[in-house]
């Protein structure tokens, strides 16, 4: 197989090396072989050519077998609201070229980190969330306009019934396959775009007489996921719903550091961890690489239906973990000192 | 000062019974008196009128010095997409036609409380977060469509200067009198709306060299607010994000049964508890009304400037709670089951 490596910006490159690494190590004990190839996107291909996503990076990800992805974004960019070219757009062309439409969350939760979130152990014990997020409609991607005067700007959110349809039935075969809930997130009683999305959620579900469906509201759902995680199995949500919530529900799991999210589709698979650059810790060692170690168990499980060679990734995340060891953003008061880790150490 | 009171649907009407006793009883304590009268709204004046808001209401409002209202909305609407007519309707309209464009939620946080959280105490202990949330713009009122075929739906995301402007300095004001810390909320990296917000806040920001700003991406505040709600003072948020953070951030408090919130703007202010019309337990003396009852406070502090009847009534509840009284929301398993009470008792 082929694997396009794009380490983009802040800690990309860093926790990249090492969800590189174990994909090498993993495939090679398994008898599997991987090429690699590397490509620019974001900030970093913004300094080089001028363009978040050059066309050569494009035609590489079309060309490889998976795609590992390490963050994107520069504060430079943030906190300039005029800027044209941001390194987002990079992210954001990727994912529609591609058709990645679906992009999974799932949140695991390690019994040794149950003490490093903000969240009661009590509450936490038991959480197993695989999050749906639409990825490529929504207002993320809807016609964008500021006024002559620049006094009025707008950003439309919209949903076609084959987009919401295309990601619910992949979201019901999941539930289907696992725990046979399904919690679909709106705001129907505002929006008409959720409005569209609940017909077409409520139509699919009965291809699913399986599933137990339930419908909620965004700012419910904000407030249970925090309130009883427990309760969630498959969650089934629009682009910009889903990226605060699954941001939110990274506290389950600890630290946003051990999140991976898999983005599937049309083509290729695309897999990437959810936290973003983190230029304040950039090239210090300190990252957290669990998350793309972690992306690259998505990989081999998703892409290649290899889920033994997934599990053996997990079982080794598990033990180290078990054994004390930690990055800063997953220690706690309790930890050995010494056992603190480095990027380097931990991958 | 006369006050129309419109219970709403749900457990409302029972809640609201106890915000205006209070009012009633600390307002004559303190010499003050009120009159009263009532008008329907959402679900209650669908039935009774085909309106979700009743041109009496609205005249009604107009006409009074404060408004204390209690919850909206009905479970048939909820999974009925296309229902023309929603409860929801009267709610939005009442708040664009009296231009209550500032939409304030105090996270309070009662001691005897921090244990009802599933968050830890030692996570939550001296939070104390305000948000201004706009209320009278953004994807809420702009244009929605359904295409013919009804098969694409869309809703503008739209914002003008003055509406960021107007409640930006509300913030700061506000900001300024207390912490001096204020953060701006919204998706700029991927938003143009967000961009112009973005913009005018830093614009406002200069005003008040006293304040300090701090911007941050909707998704990065929705885990902040799990990972460390100590970081926050001033939230300053457009209508849908803002909708989404308060109701999370519910659970630093509690219970969405213990907060309160104060929309004002142009006129009359507008009193509501955050917590929705709770269908499952209406009419069986469950719900807790101590979040109208804060409503009230905030009404005699904002709208009559009677500070010290407010501290009046945050005082009692203190002092209930510390005598150990809950109502089934805010228990915990070391309650004494004698001291549970029902909304009557409570009250
Ligand atoms: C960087 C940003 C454009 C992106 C998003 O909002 O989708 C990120 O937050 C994510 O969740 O992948
Ligand atoms: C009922 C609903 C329209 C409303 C909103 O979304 O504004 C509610 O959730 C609120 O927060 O007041």
């Amino acid at each position: 197989k082929h694997i396009l490596v794009i380490p983009g910006d802040g800690i990309g490159p860093e926790v990249t090396t090492w969800g590189k690494a174990v994909l090498e190590k993993v495939g090679a004990a398994g008898g599997h072989e991987f090429t690699f190839d590397e490509a620019l996107m974001g900030h970093a291909a913004i300094e080089a050519t001028g363009n978040p996503l050059p066309d050569e990076t494009l035609e590489k990800a079309k060309a490889s077998d998976a795609i590992l992805f390490g963050a994107i974004g520069h504060i430079k960019y943030d906190n300039d609201p005029s800027a044209k070219v941001r390194p987002e757009q990079g992210l954001l062309k990727i994912r529609k070229e591609l058709g990645l439409y679906a992009n999974l969350r799932p949140i695991m939760l390690f019994d040794e980190l149950l003490d490093a979130s903000s969240l009661k152990p009590e509450i936490l014990r038991g959480t197993d969330i695989l999050f749906f997020r639409e990825l490529t409609g929504d207002v993320y991607f809807g016609e964008k306009k500021r006024s002559e005067d620049r006094n009025t700007a707008s950003d439309l959110m919209i949903y076609h019934r084959y987009e919401v349809e295309r990601i619910a039935t992949k979201a019901y075969e999941a539930a289907s396959a696992r725990g046979k809930r399904l919690c679909s997130v709106d705001k129907a009683n505002v929006l008409e775009a959720s409005r569209l999305w609940r017909e077409v959620v409520q139509e699919v579900a009965k291809n699913y007489p399986d599933v137990e469906t339930e419908h909620m509201f965004i700012d419910n759902a904000a407030m249970q996921l925090v309130k009883n995680p427990k309760k969630f199995d498959v969650v089934l949500t629009a682009n910009l719903f889903g990226d605060i919530l699954t941001d939110e529900a990274s506290q389950i799991a600890g630290s946003m550091g051990m999140l991976a999210s898999a983005s599937v589709g049309d083509g290729t698979g695309f897999f990437e961890p959810i936290h973003g650059s983190a230029h304040d810790i950039a090239g210090q060692d300190k990252a957290n690489p669990l998350a793309s170690i972690l992306s690259v168990a998505l990989m081999f499980e998703i892409s290649f239906g290899l889920k033994e060679e997934a599990t053996k990734i997990t079982d080794a995340i598990d033990k180290v973990l078990k054994d004390g060891y930690r990055t800063g953003d997953i220690a706690d008061a309790n930890t050995d000192k010494a056992k603190i880790l480095g990027t380097t150490a931990m991958g």
